[in-house]
C-alpha cells in the first residue's frame, strides 16, 4: 500500500483489455508472470480477465485460488458483465461464475449511451438500470467489493445525460463504490473530458474512476485530466496494450502522477522498477520494447544533438524533464556525426570506463569515429560496437575468442524456382582450424550458423547469443563511389541486449563484422563462461 | 491552402526536429521525397533543416532553390539560431547560412530560460534580448518572415516570467510575427500548459504557436489544449518522430483538429491521404509504422473479436470515434489505403487505367493485394510494382521482355581479406538463350551486372536504367516462421523515377525480383525503344 490507502486506486487491465491488442495470446503462465510482476510494483487491483468467457481466463483466476499466484500489495479483479435483459440476476451464468472466480473484486461493465442499450442491447434504459442495480446487489451480497465501467460514458453522457447519470446511480444504490467512466471509442481530448468528469463529480458526489483508450493519441493525457477534475481510480494497462490504438499507458500516468502531481500512488521504491517491468511485460506479451515510449524507453533520455551535449555534462537537468533514475532509466549520449569530446565521455561513464584521465586516448577516439563516421558507420544505435572501439583504444581487449581466415557463401536460383544458401567459413579458435558448412534462408543466415558451428566445440557460450534484429541501410549519398550497406544486429542472451554495427560496400561482409562484434562483444561479460 | 488561409499554421518540422530520432538518417534526396509528401497534404509550412550548421541540410536548401523541390501548398523553412553573444548580426557565419538558403520564411530558435541563458548560453538577458531583436530585424529587413522558437519556455516562464515574456517582446519588436512556446524537455501536462498558453496571448496579444515534445505522453494532447486556449500555428512531425520520446505527432494533431475541433486545417481532399502518407514517411525513414499509431495505424481501426463483434456488424458508428475512411484508413485488421477500391481506382487513374469499368479486375486486384500484404508486401512506397500488377490482372502485359532459367552468386571473403561478389545468370530473351557472368561490390550488385550482360545485346535501352536507391526491411513480426525481408528499388532513366518492391525470405532473392520489376516497368514505357 502506498501513503495514499485506497483513497487512490492504480487499476491494472494488462491481462483484460490489454490482451485485446492484435498479436498478444497470454498463455495462462504468462497471465500468472504478468501479475506477478504488476504486483511487485504495488499496484491497487489487478484485472485478471473474464471468468466464464474465456477458457483461459477460467483457469487463471482457478489457478490464482488454488494457491499459485499470492500477491502482497494488488487486489485480484474479475471482469464481467451485468446479468443478461431478463434473466433473474442468480439465475445468469455469466454472473454465476464471477462468483466461482473467488476474487475479492468484480468490475462490471455496463452501458450508459441510450443508443448502445436501444441498439446494441436491444432493451430499455428501465431494464439496463434493474440490471446494473440487481447485478452489483447480488454480488456485493456475497461479499464482494464492486466497480462498475460504465461504457461509452462520454458520448452517452453527452447525447443522454439523464441516462448516463442514472446508469451510474443504479450501481451506487447497488452497493458499487467506484463508477468508471469510460471513453471506450477513444474520442475524447482532455479539457472536453476534464469538464465532464467534473460535471459528473459535482452533479453526483459518486467515487469516479477514469478508463481511456488512445484512439486520439490522448489516452495518458485524459486520465491525468480526470485525476486533476476529481477522479480517484485509474484504469491502464502495461505499455498501454490494447484494442485499435491502445489503453492508457500505465508507466506514463503512474510517471506523470508521481512526478508531475506529486501524487504518491505507488510504493516509493517502484518507481524505479518502471523500466525494467515494462520491458519485461513487453518480453512476455512478445512485443519489442518501443524504444521511444514516455519515461520507460531506451531512447526516452537519449540527447542527439552535439550542440547541447557540453550543456548537459554542465547540468543535465537543464535538458530532462526528470532525472532518468528516477524510473529506472538512464541518460544516453547518441554518439553521431556531430560527436564531440564531452558526448563521448558521457558516453565512455556509461559503459564504467573513465575517459577524463585519457585525454590522448580521448583525441584518438574521437577522431576514429570522425574517420568511421564519414565512411558510413554510425555508433547512434551501436552501443556494444562503440564499447568494444573504445577499450580496444584503451588496450583493454584480450586477444579476440577467433579469427577469420576465409569464408565463401553461394546461393543458387535452380532451375525449378528452389533457392538454396550456403556459406563455408574457415576459422582459428582455440588454437585449432576448424572449418564449418552451414546453409540458411539468406547469406547472412548461412554464414551465421556456418560460424556457430565451427566456434561451437570451443565457445560453449556461443548458443546462449541470439539474434533479435538485423536491420540493413544502404547509404546511397556518396554520389561518384559505391553505394554502402550498413548492417545493424541487435543480440541478446536472455538477460540483456545489445547491438553491433557493420559497414562495408558488400551486404554480407558488413553483416559478417556486426555479428563477430555482438560475439566478441558477448565474450568480454562476465557471464559467458 | 485551405479555408482558414494563414490564419491557422500547420507546421511540419519532421525534417529537421524529426530527424533527431535515433536511427533516422535522411539523405538529401529522401529529403525531397518527405517534402514534396508533405507538400502534397498541403500543410502550411515544411522546416526543412539548419543550413550552415549539417552540410546535407545546406545542400537540400541548394537543391531546393535550384528547383530541384517545386512546392504547390507549402513554404520552405530554414531553421537556425540567433547571432552569437558578442558578434555583430551581419558578420554572423550561421545567420549569413540562413539567408543563402534562400528560404521565404526562417525560424529562428531563441533561449527564453533565464537559467539556460546565463548556464548554457553563459550570457545575461539583455544581450540575449539584443541577439534575438537583432536577428529577427537583419532577417526581416532581408525579405524573410520570421518565426521565433522559444527553447524552453514553460519551465522559463515558471521560473522567471519576465524574462520569457521579454524574449518574445524581443522578437515581435524586431519583426517576427509568430512567437513559439516550445515545451522542449517535454515536461508538461496539458491543463497546466493551456493555463500559461492562455496567459501568454491574454498578456501579450502576440500570435502564438505550439511546439511540444512527447516525455509525458502528452505531445498531441498538449498541442490541442494549446490551440484550445488560443495558439493558431502548431508544430508537428510526420508520426511524431523526434528525439528521445518524439515529437507531437502530425497525422493525429491533423486528425483530432479536424474531426474533434472542427477546423479545417488541410485541404478537404487530403485528410482521406493521411493514412497512405504517414506509412510512405515511415518507408522513407526506413522505421516500420507503428500498427497502433492513433488514426494511421493499420491496427487504429482493428476490432478484436468478443464483446463488441455482433453489434459492430449492426452500426460501426457505435464503435469507432470517427469513420475511418475519413483519414484514408479501414476497418479491418490487415486493410491498408490500398486495400481499398476507392483508392485503388484513384491510383489506377494515375496510371492512366480506367478500373471503374472493370469491377471485376479491382475485386480480383483487392483480394491478391490483400493476400500479399498479408506475406509481407507492400505497395505504399513500390507505384511501378502495383502498375505492373493492375496491367497484369488486366491482361494489359505484354510477355515480359526476358525471363529467369536460373542464377547462382558466389561471395568470396579470400585468405588475404579481398572480397569478390561474382553473379552467373541464366536468361531467355529475344528468342535466345544467354549465360552472363559479372562481378560486383556485393551479391546484389553482381546479379545486376550480369542480368544487365545478359540482356544488353537484345535490349538497348537496358543501360539508360540506373539504380537510383536500394532500401532493404527485415520483417521480424512473424514470429514463429522465419523472417521476411523487403527489398524497395528506386530506378531513374534520367528523365522520371519510379520504385518497385520484392518479399522474399532471401534477400537476394528479394532483391531479383524488384530489380527484375524495375527493368519490366521500363520496358512499358513508350521511350524505351
Amino acid at each position: 500500500m502506498t501513503t495514499l490507502g485506497d483513497s487512490f486506486h492504480v487499476y491494472d487491465t494488462t491481462l483484460r483489455d490489454g490482451a485485446q491488442r492484435e498479436g498478444i495470446s497470454y498463455s495462462v503462465s504468462d497471465k500468472i508472470a504478468v501479475a506477478r510482476l504488476l504486483d511487485s510494483l504495488g499496484v491497487g487491483f489487478i484485472e485478471g480477465g473474464w471468468p466464464g468467457a474465456l477458457p483461459k481466463d477460467t483457469e487463471f483466476f482457478a489457478r490464482a485460488a488454488a494457491g499459485d499466484l499470492t500477491l502482497k500489495h494488488a487486489q485480484l479483479v474479475a471482469f464481467g458483465a451485468t446479468r443478461k435483459a431478463g434473466v433473474k440476476v442468480h439465475e445468469d451464468q455469466q454472473v454465476r461464475a464471477l462468483l466461482d472466480a473467488q476474487a475479492p473484486v468484480v468490475t462490471l461493465v455496463a452501458k450508459s449511451d441510450r443508443r448502445h442499450i436501444e441498439l446494441a442491447l436491444k432493451t430499455d434504459v428501465a431494464e439496463n438500470f434493474a440490471m446494473v442495480r440487481d447485478t452489483v446487489k447480488f454480488l456485493v451480497d456475497e461479499g464482494r467489493r464492486v466497480f462498475l465501467d460504465a461504457e461509452h460514458f462520454f458520448d452517452g453522457f453527452a447525447f443522454d445525460p439523464d441516462t448516463a447519470l442514472r446508469t451510474l446511480e443504479s450501481a451506487v444504490e447497488g452497493g458499487a463504490d467506484v463508477v468508471v467512466l469510460c471513453d471506450t471509442n477513444g474520442g475524447q481530448l482532455p479539457l472536453g473530458l476534464a469538464e465532464t468528469v467534473h460535471d459528473v463529480v459535482a452533479r453526483t458526489g459518486f467515487r469516479v474512476g477514469i478508463h481511456c483508450q488512445d484512439d486520439t493519441s490522448c489516452a495518458v493525457a485524459n486520465t491525468i485530466a480526470a485525476v486533476q477534475a476529481g477522479a480517484t481510480h485509474v484504469q491502464c494497462t502495461a505499455n498501454g496494450y490494447g484494442e485499435r490504438a491502445g489503453n492508457a499507458d500505465l508507466f506514463a500516468v503512474v510517471g506523470n502522477l508521481v512526478t508531475k502531481l506529486g501524487l504518491p500512488v505507488l510504493p516509493t521504491e517502484s518507481l524505479a522498477e518502471l523500466t525494467r517491468v515494462s520491458h519485461a511485460l513487453a518480453e512476455i506479451a512478445n512485443i519489442a520494447p518501443d524504444s521511444h515510449q514516455a519515461y520507460v524507453g531506451s531512447s526516452a533520455f537519449a540527447h542527439k544533438a552535439g550542440l547541447h551535449a557540453s550543456a548537459i555534462k554542465v547540468d543535465p537537468e537543464l535538458y530532462n524533464h526528470i532525472d532518468p533514475e528516477t524510473v529506472g532509466n538512464g541518460m544516453r549520449v547518441l554518439v553521431t556525426e556531430m560527436a564531440g569530446r564531452a558526448s563521448l565521455e558521457l558516453k565512455g561513464r556509461e559503459f564504467g570506463i573513465d575517459l577524463t584521465r585519457r585525454p590522448d586516448a580521448l583525441t584518438n577516439v574521437v577522431r576514429k569515429i570522425k574517420e568511421l563516421e564519414a565512411a558510413g558507420w554510425s555508433f547512434e544505435a551501436a552501443d556494444a560496437s562503440l564499447e568494444l572501439l573504445l577499450r580496444d583504444e584503451l588496450s583493454e581487449l584480450d586477444a579476440p575468442p577467433f579469427t577469420l581466415e576465409s569464408y565463401r557463401v553461394v546461393l543458387d536460383h535452380q532451375k525449378d524456382g528452389g533457392i538454396v544458401s550456403e556459406a563455408t567459413v574457415k576459422v582459428h579458435v582455440g588454437g585449432e582450424r576448424v572449418i564449418a558448412t552451414a546453409e540458411g534462408n539468406g547469406p547472412v543466415h548461412a554464414l551465421d550458423a556456418a560460424l556457430r558451428k565451427a566456434l561451437r566445440p570451443h565457445l560453449s557460450w556461443v548458443d546462449s547469443v541470439e539474434l533479435n534484429d538485423y536491420k540493413v541501410r544502404i547509404l546511397t549519398d556518396q554520389h561518384g563511389t559505391d553505394a554502402v550497406t550498413r548492417v545493424l544486429v541487435e543480440s541478446t542472451d536472455g538477460e540483456r541486449e545489445w547491438t553491433t554495427v557493420g559497414v562495408h560496400g558488400n551486404i554480407v561482409e558488413a553483416s559478417w563484422l556486426a555479428l563477430c562484434d555482438a560475439l566478441v562483444h558477448k565474450s568480454l561479460s562476465p557471464s559467458q563462461a
